[in-house]
């Protein structure tokens, strides 16, 4: 089982004008580790500065692995939470996303190129650029205090972006940051365990359907009239030929499972794809009887995901590359491939996958054919930041625990000046959502623990230098 | 004014064999921060494992600007203190130096090559070869606790491997590192102000004539015959020519003078050239005469001088060009004209140096001319580790009072576990020196504080992790 892009959130999202910025670009090397070349490229950010006042602070989003406008879109807390605290609202892009292309449409060519887009330099990018940004906006001889603010990958970089460089960031909430989901430090079949575990609080009789489709699919397909015929049934744009377009059709069916997970929230929302409120309980409503098998089964598992696929009914046919947005999915695929390598696999006692082993030297050997680069150990982003020895100070982990991610999140902490909030029936970073009049308590009260953190921070940062 | 080479203490000592090791050589990638190639080298690092036991810690000596084997021979400290905790001692050789040479010969040929001359790789070379060790010797889940040493260049490496990787090091002892020496935290006269001090204190004769001879020179130099003269009479192994050649005497003294305070120790030592017990003192005897002035002040001068650069008698001709030892300076040019820029000046009224002001455009166009690399700003070592505002724990900064370096140590330290140690009486790095019946109580009392808060670490360690 290949799962590896699940990070990729809000890319295909449509991106509404709720939020007001300027849109800003700023000259960045592309290489902040070497002097072998001087090249530099244009960095987008987003910045609104029209609440910052009385010595308020900067929230900084670090953009993860899309276009940054959608996270500025889609990352209400931050926007609500610096009205409220005067604060300079900034998302600074990802380089080799959105419109911060290093190198232009040559970014993704070779590894020449694309060999730059990498976490530790995106980290410095944003160095660089809270620099920037503080010698054009400070005022006294201290600095303006920084709060970083990310979801998922995101998260990652705002826990990571405080650990190497706690002189430039003082404090950063970490949202469904998956910081432990590498080699050695989380089960292999955690992910895919809590992804079981949501359907399974919704409907039993689901979950059993979900895990018998899957040889249901095999044999359906096993002959090139049932190909077609489910080619037909669920309006695939690009009808079943060959049995690595079943391998195809069954991991993006895992991933969509997945995915429909992350953004369980209890009201409709427009990420991946609109879909309704609690989008894990009307798929499952949609396969929710006992005796569903053979085409019957597959039929009710279409109307299922069409949940996902065309809640609108907009979609004239279905596209299973696309269900994870397009813009920015080659991109995390070369990181995933590299650095970010996140093993994925699932066992027998599994209710709803079927077995899958994980194999490093397969992915070494895809990610080979399709960039060209070739990794030679699993554990870089150990190397880079320490796994579960990594020490860390004024830093909130958010998790909601039906976000499968949080298989790999931090859900504790024995360290002063270290939070872990939990938002037990919280899907994926659900607190960095503008608030709604659905939410729940759980997650009111964490983004309230999440202000009374940032505000104390500010405080003690305000004690110390002024 | 041009000290950019001061740190450069060892080069050329002569490495004879009173500790004991084995020399292995890591293969390490070229580039830690990208994909755009996957060259490796050869990483060379020396390891003594005899004493290791009982749980005993590694002691890592972060290699700096010179060939490692120097560094292993002229850090006693570290192997006494090492057979004292039962550690493991290793010393991992700085890229580019001795012989970790990334591209072989070619390493220092063009930027291509010279440019992954950077501190941030080197200590992701250290992370890596730690890495390496942990991997190849612990017998516990839990790491060998690490306790790094360094002293100048390699103390602010041993201090930031702590500030960046802080779960590959326990604790660091970052000895005379001038991690503030760096535009905008230190005042650019300071290194000469602490070195006319250093004189003052033996001879305000001495400096009286010091601060005459520039003049002298220049008037003495003025005529064909006066270069003839002088070249003559200090044995200049290349005659004075042009006036290009005296302003390159005049920097390779103003140099001389500062390399003889970091070297003024109480007893005979052998690092940039034998030298006998403090130096500046028998430096100083030589030109302790109120009265002397023109050729008289240039002989006797010259006399003084050969305390450095001549103490055996041995040296048939003196090469100003060799004086900070020939096989890393190039090394460290390269890294003070990138990272490393280290704003050196006099002002007006320093007693021993003429006045002269920083140039950082001049810096940037010398460099250019010498390695084809031209930066664009000169705080590249405050981005990547904060300056003032850096964040450290468990860190002990050493420094002595007379070393001018100690113009850009950490003198006080505010912050619980982080310690500052001060030799009022020490020159560079004396703590990390082996034993020697004449040391002071400073030093003494020095290494045994060292000692006491590293034992401390460790227990911490053990009570935290075992």
């Amino acid at each position: 089982m290949r799962i590896i892009c699940l990070l990729f959130l809000f890319a295909a999202a449509i991106a509404d004008e709720t939020y007001i910025y300027k849109t800003e670009y700023l000259q960045t090397p592309v290489d902040h580790f070497s002097f072998t070349n001087n090249e530099t490229f244009q960095l987008r950010y987003l910045i609104n500065d029209t609440f910052w006042r009385n010595g308020g602070p900067i929230f900084f989003y670090t953009g993860n692995e899309g276009d940054i406008t959608m996270f500025a879109q889609n990352t209400g807390f931050m926007w609500e939470l610096g009205q409220q605290l005067d604060a300079m609202v900034i998302f600074a892009e990802h380089r080799y996303y959105g419109k911060s292309m290093p190198f232009g449409d040559k970014s993704y060519a070779e590894p020449k190129y694309l060999g730059y887009l990498t976490s530790t330099q995106a980290l410095a990018d944003y160095v660089y650029l809270l620099d920037f940004i503080q010698k054009s906006y400070k005022k006294e001889p201290t600095r303006i205090p920084v709060i970083a603010f990310g979801g998922s990958y995101g998260g990652m970089l705002a826990a990571w972006l405080r650990q190497k460089y706690s002189y430039a960031v003082d404090g950063a909430v970490a949202s469904s940051a998956p910081i432990y989901q590498f080699q050695g430090l989380t089960d292999c079949t955690a992910f895919n365990n809590i992804v079981s575990k949501v359907y399974k609080v919704s409907s039993q009789n689901a979950v059993r359907n979900i895990k018998k489709s899957w040889s249901v699919i095999k044999n359906i397909t096993g002959n090139d009239e049932g190909k077609l015929w489910l080619s037909k049934e669920w309006k695939l744009c690009k009808p079943l030929n060959s049995s690595q377009d079943i391998t195809d059709l069954t991991e993006a069916l895992e991933e969509l499972y997945g995915n429909i997970a992350m953004i369980n929230y209890n009201y409709p929302t427009n990420f991946l794809a609109p879909v309704p409120a609690n989008p894990v309980q009307a798929l499952c409503d949609r396969i929710d009887q006992s005796n569903l098998d053979g085409k019957d089964l597959l039929t009710a598992l279409g109307k299922a995901i069409s949940i996902y696929t065309n809640y609108t009914g907009a979609v004239k046919c279905l596209d299973f590359n696309s269900t994870a947005g397009s813009l920015g999915i080659n991109g995390w695929d070369f990181q995933a491939c590299t650095e970010m390598v996140m093993p994925m696999c699932t066992n027998l006692s599994n209710e709803m996958f079927e077995p899958s082993a994980w194999d490093f030297k397969k992915t070494v050997d895809d990610c080979y054919k399709k960039f060209g680069v070739r990794i030679t150990r699993d554990d870089l982003a150990i190397l880079a930041y320490g796994g579960k020895e990594a020490e860390y100070s004024n830093l909130i982990f958010t998790n909601g625990l039906l976000d499968p991610w949080s298989s790999g999140g931090v859900l504790k902490s024995n360290t002063r000046s270290v939070y872990a909030i939990i938002i037990p029936d919280g899907a994926h970073h659900l607190d960095l959502r503008s608030s709604n009049s659905k939410d729940r308590s759980s997650v009111i009260s964490a983004r309230e623990n999440i202000r009374n953190i940032i505000q104390i921070w500010l405080k003690l940062y305000k004690q110390t230098y002024n």
